[in-house]
This record gives structure tokens, C-alpha cells and sequence, in this order.
């Protein structure tokens, strides 16, 4: 259990800094925004899905908040995205890959937090799910972008794939990790398979292609 | 009592389908979502104005995560209104019905549970409001339209009003069948009032007419 | 301790009131909604950083919902608004001086409260940060504008030194008087010479100016 709990704070730091680098480089790259507001976006789109799952589950205050090292990652990745964001930035590639990290991670950890609060399976897979996309979401909002949960192909699918894997591994015992070595890699490349061979879910009968913008 | 949560429940489960084929058929006339992003949109929709409710009045984890019915009835509606999208988009005016409908039942149920867990009857009232008018506001907002409630003639002022009636009746003591049999009915003659007559609440003194987008 | 929390739900409504005066204000100039819009903006302008602050410390219903002076405070802020617009609309200055108020006074009490809620230190300073600008950023997301704790210069950061000073005073036993007396001003004042100089924090290395809307 303890070990459980170690892996579990592992994996949500390693969640929270690839989203810190991710919010704070698409701040940069959407609208130049200052260190601040730099900060303040790659912090929100790291911690914005944890803190959701936190309060859904009254595990209050949030972890973000009791624990340092939350802050401390997600800070750590805004700040190396802002003073590299020159470099990096023709890798486009790397927002997505670092978006497709915290997304694998957190839908792990979501999950099994959910488990330890007692939560049913179903929930389960429903809250690692949102604690996947919540952050990403809160990010695409306050750059008024229409949120990639919308609009991308296999973006909450790998999310709700994974969380189910950690929560039927848990149910077999499973050791943590385990749940989550195979959990999050599945999750993250479907979401890494359906970016690369712009695969697509079905749109309404009898419509054309989206329109994205 | 168990009558009246029996009640509250089925209430609750009606509007959730409601707005969760509103969600869905919004998504679908707006930006043609697939079908996950249809789903998700239609469940956000469907659940986040109960969910809100739920966290502000501490009942956690909320009903959405506890009892999976609003899950499936939010789902249902969403696949439903994706399925016929085309037929239905012909009837535009169903799309304000739904809402319609979800906001009236939500009313009278956020008001009602917030009562149940000791809240005074204004207070109640406000979150009877908030409940109706939550789901639909997070919908607009993920879709960057200005949210209904700020520029829609009639629709937070029926809803405080469907549930002070649903407050007042519960403090007369009246059955939850009657209370939800006239608060509910009475916020949606308001709402479609406003919708079909075009009625206005007045602006800002010295000010020319509104303009939305 | 009474003292304390006298003069904390006092500097809370003062807060209340100015933010509800600038939501209401920034309404009716950004979209001209009508008297209901117009209140909506202004109360959830007023009442969602303090929300925001209960939910996160689990201080449930906010006090927002258990007391209704937070309402009438917020409603009174918006009703002046709403009748005094014309007049008002010249001195756009006020429209910023209002919600530097509002953003002096809730880092303060935002981190108070987190204190007496048993959180660290660092927390509460967080905390605090995150009442002051809690409202304003559904404020701008409402009208679909990036909000301004993302754009504007020194709009975070005097809200997290006000509710540094106000921890660090707390820490050194100073009665709260003197807390509030001397970090709600040196918030308001950071904050005003952030907007009559046009101070700016760095901007990403190798970046032109930001781009704004």
C-alpha cells in the first residue's frame, strides 16, 4: 500500500511536469503570453485535472495543495518550456508528446486515487478519465481554443482505455506497477497512434468532415 | 421521503436525458464533433449542473459518480440525438425545447436536494438556479459561444423561479409530487414564453438594443 | 479571533461589492446584457473566487450560500453598475481601480482563511492568489476574453505578494487590522503601477512583444 502510494506521487509528478511544459509551451507559442502568465498557464493546465478529481472525491484540500512537490513540478515544467520555448518550438511534435504523457499518467493515477477512495469501477474509469482531460481542457479554454476533448481524435478514448485497464488490473491485484506499466504505455500510444495516422471515430450519419479551427 | 427522493431521482434522470440529447445536438449543429466529442459535450451538458450542486452542498462523491443511471440517461440522450441528428436538426426549435425541459426539472430538484441537506430557502432557491443554469453554461462555454444565461431573455429568472415556487410549496409542506407538478411546468411556460414571444428584461439605461453574436 | 473574523467577512464583502460593481460594468461596455445578464456577470464576477477558495478548503456551502450578505453585496455592486452605466462608462479607469480593490482585499482574506483552515504557509499564500483572481477569470471566460490573470502585466503577482505579507504578518502575530492594513494596499498599489506605467514582466527570450486581443 505504501509502495502504492509512492508510485502513485511518482507518477502524478512525472504527469504534472510533462503538463507544465505542455501548457506553458502552448502559452507561448498561442500568444506569447509573459513569465506570469506563463506560469500561471502551464501550473493550471498541470494541476487543473488533479484538483477536479480531488473534489469530486472529497479528498480535500487538494493534493496540489498538501503536497509542495505538485507545485514544484508544475512550475519546474512551465519554466523550463519558457526559457527553452525558442529551441523547442520547432518541435511541434513535443506539445503533443507531452500532452500525450500527463494524459497516459493521469488516467492511471486518477483511477486508482478513485479506487482508494472507495469509488466503483465504472467511477473509476469515469474519474482517471476526466482527471486526464480536465487540465488540457481548463488550458484550451482560457486560450479559447474549442477544447481538444472535442475536437481530437482519440483524445478522452485512450484516457477512459486506460484508466479501465489500471482499474481491471487493480481488481486482479496486480501489483502498482504492474497496473501502471502496462496502463499508461496502451493509453498513451493510442492516443500517439491515432495523432501520428490522423486516425478518426465516426462523425454524425450523413455529415461531412468536421470543421475544426 | 423516499417517495420524495424516489421522485427527485426520476426527476433528476429526466432532465439529465433532456439536456443530454441538447448537449449532443448542439455539438452536432455547431461544430459537427465526433462521436466522442458529441458524447462528451452531451454528457457535460447532461451532468455538470448536478455536479456543481452536488460539490457546493458537499453530497460527494456526487450523484453523477454514485449512481450510474444519470450516466447512462445523459449517454442515452447524447447517442440518440447523434444517431438522428439529421432528421431532428430540421426542428430547431427542439433544441430550445430540450433545454427547456432540463432547465424546469433541474430547478425544481437543485433547489429540492439543496433543502434536504439543510441549506435556508434562499440560499436553496440560488442553487436551484445554479443547477439549472450550469449545464448549459458549461456547454457554451467549451464551445466559446457568450453563455445563454447572460444573453438569453428569460432563462435565469425562470428557473429562480421555478425553484423559489419549489421551495415555497416544500415549506408548506405539500407533497413532492405537487411541488415538482408546479414549479416545473411553471419555469418552463416562462422560459418558452420568452422564447416564442421574444420578451426582453430591460437594459442598461440610455443603451440601444443588445448586440450578441 | 472574533475580531479577526469580523474584520475579515467585512474586507470579504467590500471585496464582494467592488467586484460586483466591475463585472457589472465590464457586462454592460463588453456585451450590453440585459438587467439579468448584467447581475449574473456582477454576482459571479463577486462570488466565484470566494467559491472557488471554500470548495478547494472544504469551508462548504461557501459562505457565500450560508451568508446572504455575500449576495446582497454582490447584487448591490451590479445594481449600481447596471443604473449608473452612462455616466460611469467615461472614467474607464474605474472599471480597473474596482477590480484592483476587489483582487487587494481577497488575497487577503483568501489567505486568512486558508490559515485558519489549518493550511501551510506556501498554501495559503497560493490560495489566496487564486480567491483575488478566481472571479475575474470567470469573469473574461464568460465573455470569451483571455482572461486577464494570463495577459496583463502584475495581475498575479501583486495578488501573491499581498497574501505573502498577509501570511508573513500572521506568522509574526500581528493583529489583523495591521494585516489587512498594510497587504491590501501594497497589493492595490503594485497592481495600479503595473497599469499606469505599463510595468511588464519578461516575456519569453528571443520574443517580440505579446500579442494581445
Amino acid at each position: 500500500m505504501a509502495e502504492s502510494s509512492q508510485l502513485l506521487l511518482v507518477l502524478d509528478l512525472v504527469g504534472t511536469f510533462a503538463f507544465g511544459l505542455n501548457g506553458a509551451l502552448t502559452a507561448v507559442r498561442a500568444v506569447r503570453l509573459d513569465l506570469v502568465g506563463v506560469l500561471t498557464l502551464g501550473t493550471m493546465t498541470a494541476l487543473g485535472g488533479g484538483i477536479l478529481r480531488d473534489v469530486l472525491i472529497q479528498s480535500l484540500p487538494p493534493a496540489t495543495f498538501s503536497d509542495l512537490a505538485y507545485l514544484g513540478a508544475a512550475a519546474a515544467g512551465a519554466l523550463v518550456a519558457f526559457f527553452l520555448s525558442l529551441p523547442l518550438e520547432r518541435f511541434t511534435v513535443l506539445i503533443v508528446v507531452f500532452d500525450a504523457i500527463g494524459l497516459s499518467v493521469f488516467c492511471v493515477t486518477g483511477a486508482t486515487k478513485a479506487l482508494e477512495f472507495g469509488l466503483g469501477g465504472v467511477q473509476a474509469v469515469l474519474l482517471g478519465g476526466l482527471t486526464a482531460v480536465g487540465g488540457g481542457t481548463l488550458r484550451d479554454v482560457m486560450l479559447r481554443k474549442v477544447p481538444t476533448v472535442l475536437v481530437s481524435d482519440l483524445y478522452a478514448v485512450p484516457a477512459l482505455v486506460g484508466a479501465g485497464i489500471a482499474v481491471g488490473a487493480a481488481h486482479l491485484d496486480l501489483g502498482p506497477l504492474v497496473v501502471a506499466g502496462v496502463a499508461a504505455p496502451v493509453c498513451f500510444a493510442i492516443r500517439m497512434s491515432g495523432v501520428v495516422f490522423e486516425l478518426n471515430v465516426p462523425t454524425a450519419p450523413g455529415r461531412g468532415s468536421r470543421e475544426q479551427d
